[in-house]
């Protein structure tokens, strides 16, 4: 698997668990022993991995992310550092969104992820992914 | 300087040029030669740097970020790579934003940058910033 499809790997996965209610996988997805921060739409930062796992716990428990979809992905990898920018399909809408990866063990872990209202819509035959090293 | 004060730098003389309309440091700060990527309040991504600069250039044009100025910041550094998160303050309420740095010959240049509305608000205590080495 080359580093792009790696990083939409860990994404994907990120999503599945949001989609679906996995705050176990949730959990193991963020990046252990380095910050973490989080910005969920509407709210305020959250800075701490403790406050960020407790938002999430809830958000999974809850009805409104059930069945989230994560589409129009865009990749961009520097070094072990890797960021996506994405669309996530709701019922009813989208959000857009930026989730900030750290290669840890082989493994892309998340450290970062906004999300926020958009008009924006994906489209289906724009990928403009790119890896600097 | 130490790193985090050189981040925070950088962030700042963002956030004046957006403030003060100043298209041309806006233009230098972003970084060169990598993807850059920038998701406007409300908008889609942005993939491309020409993209990027003219949606800037119509932005300090107008008079919607006149005054614009930059609160509670807090910064985390992994390497040559850093991300801000930060309020942004206007008139008659806040944003809250991610800013992506990349260091290139000694300057913390923009890679990434995403604002969206916020319920949150800047506290004038609280400061949390952690280097990763």
């Amino acid at each position: 698997m080359d580093r792009i499809a790696e990083v939409l790997f860990a994404n994907e996965h990120f999503y599945q668990a949001f989609g679906t209610g996995d705050y176990q996988t949730m959990e193991s997805l963020w990046a252990k022993g380095v910050p973490v921060t989080c910005i969920h739409p509407g709210h305020g930062p959250l800075m701490q991995r403790k406050e960020i796992m407790k938002s999430w716990k809830l958000i999974l428990q809850g009805e409104s992310a059930s069945g989230l979809q994560c589409k129009g992905e865009e990749v961009m990898i520097h070094g072990d550092l890797a960021w996506v920018i994405c669309y996530e399909s709701l019922q009813g809408g989208y959000l857009i969104a930026t989730n900030l990866f750290i290669q840890q063990n082989g493994e892309w872990k998340i450290m970062h992820h906004q999300a926020g209202p958009t008009s924006g819509r994906p489209s289906e035959n724009e990928e403009i992914s790119g890896e600097i090293n």
